[in-house]
């Protein structure tokens, strides 16, 4: 896995590893039981395993674990199960993400609209390649957020347990689907202010990436209601400076380390916290300068370098690692040692070091 | 309701009627949680409302019931919120179905990914409007796919019930979406034989058309393993005669009574058993102008007539009408009445008529 300046605690990594064991032994099985003898879905496969094995810090089922030892779960074959599935619906959401924006570039890797399409040229189909592309990989996104829901379902906890963790986990892909709808409609309609943005990203990014998953994994174990406070008390903050962070990687990041392009979020017009700060921090006629060239999928390299300095030279930069540093500290601030087991508190206080000043 | 020649039996229209009462309520309710102060995603729920009140028989929705009916069930409310969660499954289906055939109309009205890209011009949004119909469409078919699951669980079921029809309901989801894809990979393959194209009619309707529904409402009844044999002996066949009748609608329906064109079939190249059946009864320069011509998107309305002759004089066309006509007769053949109320047992014997002798 690709993971660059993105080193985990040893506990975490160990998790990770049997976490990526169990993707690939659900993988097989539901590769076994639907391609079987069908010509054909092995493409959806493949697919999967190519997205799986193309990196990813498996965060999510990272999370769903900790929130189940924090509930003094302990590290079952049960728990790997569900937490993997977690990925599954990640893998769903950048799928189906990278359809919508045509970026061409996850991970690194070819993404799976992309890829699809030059498959589809390689094996010397009929037909428009790029439409095959598209359908191609909705319809991978589409099995990689059913197998999701049938991994958790089936992870082998008791109804008592399962079903409310069902429920939260139905909540948080609600709430994730609604948020990139939130992403894709404030990019068309232009002018998101920072308090748009900052739901945006609450919604898309902080519900599934940090409270969520510690929650699930948290109601596994029949955490009790301060748990779960304390938990949305972490995660909420985190889970924002993690998108934000996320954010600003994607405007100034280095593509060799975070494995994407960092001129698209610019072209798309992404409506973003930092974006958002620059326009309320520019004088302006620079403000005029963004406002014309946000969105445009022509930008040349001179418009965007000059882009990159009216967002720095405005303190917005400054400014939004600060809000993000703001949020660490309460997300480290919330983690209460009398609701959990200390080593645990510490795994997730050392979470959000990581998170936050990830270059990856 | 656009119902054209397609009149349920009044028992089965009641349960509809209860039906669409509950979908509104649900999705008023999802609106109010999900939408509610947020801008924007009103433009989502505005288009699963649209979607749900241009047509749809309900079928999997009934199927759900008269599964739950023949178990020996009640119609409870929890049954209706059970029943109707399919209808979104299969408002998920026919979203994502049309962005990936480039279908203009369903059920007589503009398809979802069109219409959403008419919105972007009308409200005068910034960027691409084709590119903000797909993206939108594709978010409106995850939220409804998201929220059927949410449905399903939440319909007040019991454990002992719920949990068993909710591993039946994750099986039959990864049928469809794989059957989808079957779809798609055919028509982009090219020459799918008369098995293939059966194989692909069983997965992608079949299976959740009746059968899966079928199950489904019986096993949240508790029903036997006589009873679920029972319905997969009626529900298999009558599946895939729907599917064969569909697809013949699609190259010889009345575009007045079916709502959608009859032309995009033979345009997208779709490997319908008709086709298959086609191919192989007619003469060779018959059969060498059908595959030049099949799966091309600029056919002239004169080859569209002569592909439609030929698939006519070949004999392909009484051949699948047989076909359809074997199929329902096996399915009414294996209505066991020591298993099921007989009530039940003539309401889906009725039903099995309707389905294969539809215009619409």
């Amino acid at each position: 896995m690709r993971q660059g300046t993105f080193v985990l605690p040893p506990r975490c990594a160990d998790l990770v590893g049997v976490i990526d064991a169990e993707l690939a032994r659900f993988l097989r099985e539901q590769r076994e039981s639907l391609a079987g003898s069908v010509n054909g879905l092995v493409i959806v496969f493949d697919e999967l395993d190519r997205v799986l094995a193309s990196g990813g810090k498996r965060l999510r089922p990272l999370f769903c674990c900790l929130g189940h030892l924090a509930a003094g779960g302990r590290e079952t074959r049960e728990l790997i199960r569900a937490a993997s599935a977690l990925e599954l619906l990640h893998t769903f959401a950048i799928v189906h993400d990278d359809v919508m924006d045509r970026s061409p570039t996850r991970r690194g890797a070819t993404a799976s609209w992309l890829h699809l399409s030059e498959e589809h040229r390689r094996a010397g189909f009929l037909g428009d390649a790029a439409g095959f592309g598209t359908s191609a990989a909705i319809l991978v996104g589409d099995l990689a957020l059913v197998l999701a829901d049938d991994g958790l379902r089936s992870s082998g906890f008791r109804a008592n347990v399962l079903l409310p963790a069902l429920h939260r986990y139905d909540r948080m892909r609600a709430e994730v689907v609604s948020g990139q709808f939130l992403d894709v409609f404030a990019a068309h309609r232009g002018k998101a202010g920072e308090e748009e943005a900052r739901l945006i990203a609450g919604r898309k990014s902080g519900g599934y990436t940090v409270e969520g998953p510690l929650h699930i994994g948290a109601m596994l174990a029949g955490g009790s209601d301060d748990l779960l406070r304390c938990l949305s008390a972490y995660g909420v903050p985190l889970g924002e400076a993690f998108q934000i962070r996320d954010d600003v990687l994607g405007v100034f990041g280095d593509p060799e380390e975070t494995g994407k392009d960092r001129d698209s979020d610019l072209r798309e017009g992404k409506r973003t916290v930092l974006l958002a700060k620059a326009m309320a921090a520019s004088g302006p006629e620079e403000r005029a300068f963004l406002e014309a060239r946000v969105g445009r999928p022509d930008l040349r390299a001179g418009e965007l370098q000059r882009m990159r300095a009216i967002i720095e030279g405005s303190g917005a930069l400054a400014a939004t690692l600060e809000l993000v540093g703001d949020l660490a500290l309460r997300a480290k601030l919330a983690l209460d040692p009398a609701v959990m087991p200390p080593d645990i508190a510490d795994l997730l206080s050392e979470m959000v070091d990581l998170l936050v000043t990830r270059r990856t």
